[in-house]
């Protein structure tokens, strides 16, 4: 038997073996899904998730919590693009470190989730994407047990609900069915680069 | 002072030391970023990046390592609209445990590199993302001293070059400028939960 026919049976088996394990997941519901760590990607992947959406046509929508100065690319194309599929919010200020008005911050907070719960009711929006939330439930702006609540019972059994920020409070990561940790392994900010266009912003 | 007042004087506080790292940071360069780890998201923060290009009229490309069955909705939708701004290039034949022909899966994988260094040579473009190819890279189809030495020698220095895929190559992460690994916390499939559109493809 030569290399390539060893490979062959090596490949065919891992490809059974995966084939029984896939066919044995049958459901399918909308997930709670979290994003957190202290590493890159946890909103880019949030927006990549609305691009895989809005490129099997299913309605979708993003609030922005926490709406950075420099973060208005995606928004502006999304909403160009893609309007008639994806509503954009930004409800935030800046990054909480650039306001010094705490109850603003608040306000700001809550109006995204009361426009985050419209949304998220409206069964005919398959995926809300609510990005930098951890940041706002951390600083207690927003009510942690009220915002498990409302995603066990209100939300529509088929609506994905996509939460991203770091330091995830751990019952939120309790209550979601999909977590993901991005770790920081190496950062260019330590060796003095600055934020690109494209890679941070 | 009350509430709002010391929060106020703790974020300028906050802001001021911010602002000062920030001013330290003031080199441009393009960089060399890993996704890596078995979590989700390394392909779709990829995607998100290349979203903010976009955004920001820089022309990239994509270059696809391991094609999915699935994976086709982001391709179709960035062709259609973006296709002037970002060229997209699915060079495998299926993700490695779908085939059983190592010699095809290598002369896809070198398919796919040559067509990588290409784009990467052509300074117009300045983000390339090589989706998965630490796969390649890890199954030995591709030689990583001639990736790594091509990334330090070759690539423009204002480029930014994506390498998505688990199991990054050791050598690989300490060539890189920027690594975020994606850890999986949690995942439906081990709830029986089968792969969905938005989601996972």
């Amino acid at each position: 038997m030569n290399d390539n026919q060893r490979h062959a049976e090596k490949k065919a088996k891992i490809k059974a073996a995966r084939d029984r394990m896939m066919a044995e997941k049958t459901d399918e519901k909308g997930l709670v899904i979290v994003h957190t760590g202290a590493g890159k990607g946890k909103s880019s992947s949030g927006f990549g998730m609305i691009l895989r959406c809005i490129a099997h046509g299913m309605p979708c929508a993003v609030v922005q919590f926490i709406k950075g100065a420099w973060d208005t690319g995606e928004r502006r194309l999304l909403t160009s693009h893609f309007g008639d599929l994806c509503q954009f919010h930004a409800m935030g200020e800046g990054f909480t470190w650039e306001t010094q008005d705490r109850d603003r911050d608040i306000a700001a907070a809550r109006a995204g989730w009361a426009k985050a719960k419209e949304l998220i009711r409206d069964p005919a929006i398959r995926m809300v994407l609510l990005d930098e939330i951890n940041i706002a439930l951390r600083y207690e702006y927003l009510d942690l047990d009220e915002v498990l609540a409302f995603l066990r019972d209100e939300k529509p059994a088929m609506t994905h609900v996509v939460l991203t920020g770091r330091n995830a409070r751990p019952d939120l990561i309790e209550a979601a069915d999909l977590v993901t940790e991005m770790a920081a392994v190496k950062h260019p900010f330590r060796a003095g680069i600055k934020a690109q266009p494209g890679v941070e912003f």
